[in-house]
């Protein structure tokens, strides 16, 4: 997507092709910088430290620490090495583990002084596959869009309501959630987001809003607790969401609070869309309620960082001392409340039956 | 309530008998400190910066400033320029005109000389009334927790979730939704209370998470995302949260996000009540969505202020700069989703026929 009008994706190979290049995500949305990682271990770093975030992006940063690796050791100890190294900064990442597991397949077999040159451009496949599954998303995404807007008085934006970050930030380019929105955006349709901020890591208005921004797209940042309201008042079109997971019926474990919106969808006839790039499907779940729920650090609760007045980020303490913060970092959304899914095979039903009959191939495995 | 095993009120008589004092509830949750009110200017100021707040508080803090003009100046030209002053403060606030209109009652027909005692008698009374009525409320929540206790485990806490302040410090002693809950907790039923941060304005975590800690009931902050999740998995026994307006057929406005919570305990069959002192209770509006919502300044989402790691008290920018908040600040929760209205004449459904069962001097007004 663009920044100021500049085209750009989340990571990509440095022009002397001798590094990859990222936005460091951890001074959003105050600071812009591009930071240059020349080795496997300042990829691991920028993982570790969350300067790269979001399932897809982690996949892509790990791909390319492997590519670094192997300019440096393309033996078999060295890939080993590497892969151990990278899937130790965030052992629960599942995009991680998969990007280790492909580069290995792709490398393994070949003689070490060709591993260089393939890992780089299979890193570079796996980041073009990712902007391939977004776009894709985003082009069905666009339909519903454009559908919602022929029935309003022309001219009138589509309001669409939008949780946590699941934007192009988060993944190579597109983003999920926000793929149709941009493609909507880039053909003329006005829209308008309302942007969840998405307490307690504030997503939403750190990096949703930026993005948004930077892009173009009209949009205003709303306390988590609103998006009812606004629904009850009919300022909401649709809800569209990304998802972590979502389960072989649909049910859809998501950032915490999207439940309490899909209530609010479903209470007041607003369509509640989850756009679901299929690596997030897990065949393997029925029931949402089966997926174990991270519970987080409460301290992300009880301090938030932010710019002060005089230009510096500092962290603040919100709570009165003795009070502690309980903090679970999902929820899940049953599939009774999913309007569809929209994936980069087309729209379904938020049920087995639908779920199936666009990835065949992967529900009777 | 107590603070640290110090009985308290919000405001109450100096011992010297010439002035009020105050809690400063803008410096809260991170510092404490008594304010002496000693003039009727000094009460319109705590008024209208928000050193008290909560529609009952405005109430007595107005009484008491009347009262304190008196002293100064009882003629009729007095007592109508007092009135226009605390008026002036917060011109939205009920409770401030209602206030103003028992004190003008009470005073107006006595000659000027008797005047300063009997407003002062008149303030006193009506704090005492405000206490008198959330004491009651409280005594009919504490038999529903207690019937909820009756049916755990023995020892197994009964599990509140709230939304907001309907504590002690917006009114002059017990609060609304937490009047229960005192009543519980001093009655030796174990309660942990589920907080909700309640942005923009942070109530939840800024007073409520203090009050509670102070008295001594065991509580944890939750971001306002949390809540629906936590009732999914069976974490919350009951919610109970006050209300600004509630409608002749039980709709209630309160402080935004209250929606969610509602639809979140109906949909996991979560008892939720609603405390709701009588004189909130509006029987000129039948349909919630009738009351106008207060919009407020986008900055109460885009900024936020709390304690540095050196001790001072800081606001910080969340969003982006070109990023705008939009905020508005009540939702309402439509009556089929009340499971009861806990007033200080009992409990009733939140149906017409509930609270003119309850309010029958009043409904056929």
């Amino acid at each position: 997507m663009k920044i100021d009008g500049v085209p750009f994706r989340t990571i990509w190979p440095a022009e002397d092709g001798r590094a990859v290049e990222i936005l460091d995500q951890t001074l959003f949305p105050h600071r812009f910088e591009i930071l240059r990682l020349s080795g496997m271990d300042q990829a691991a770093h920028a993982i570790r430290v969350m300067q790269v975030r979001g399932a897809p992006l982690i996949g892509a940063t790990t791909a390319y620490g492997v590519a670094l690796a192997m300019r440096v050791d393309a033996t078999d100890a060295g890939l080993a090495e590497a892969c151990a190294t990278l899937l130790e900064t965030r052992p629960t990442a599942v995009n991680l583990h998969w990007a280790l597991e492909r580069m290995k397949a792709v490398l393994a077999p070949l003689p070490a002084e060709a591993r260089a040159e393939a890992a780089w451009a299979e890193a570079a496949a796996l980041c073009d596959e990712d902007v391939a599954i977004n776009a894709a998303i985003g082009d069905h995404g666009l339909e519903i869009i454009r559908a919602i807007a022929a029935k309003k008085p022309a001219g009138e934006p589509v309001r669409v309501l939008t949780h946590c970050n699941a934007g192009w930030l988060a993944t190579v380019d597109w983003g999920t959630a926000t793929a149709p929105i941009y493609k909507a955006h880039d053909a003329g349709i006005p829209v308008e987001v309302w942007v969840d901020e998405t307490r307690p890591r504030n997503q939403g208005a750190f990096l949703t809003a930026w993005e948004l921004g930077r892009h173009g797209v009209k949009h205003k940042v709303i306390v988590d607790n609103a998006g009812g309201h606004l629904m009850q008042r009919g300022l909401v079109d649709m809800v569209i969401v990304g998802t972590d997971r979502t389960t072989a019926r649909g049910d859809v474990c998501n950032k915490i609070g999207t439940y309490l919106k899909a209530l609010a969808a479903h209470d007041n006839g607003v369509p509640f869309y989850v756009t679901l790039p299929s690596p997030t499907l897990d065949f393997s779940v029925q029931d949402g309620f089966d997926i174990p729920i991270e519970s987080r650090s409460g301290r992300e609760v009880t301090h938030l960082a932010g710019m002060t007045a005089s230009g510096a980020v500092e962290e603040v303490r919100l709570t009165p001392e003795g009070s502690e913060g309980e903090n679970p970092a999902f929820d899940v959304t049953p599939a009774r409340l999913v309007t569809a899914l929209i994936t980069e095979r087309g729209v379904c039903a938020a049920t087995e039956e639908g779920i199936a009959g666009l990835f065949p191939d992967r529900a009777a495995a």
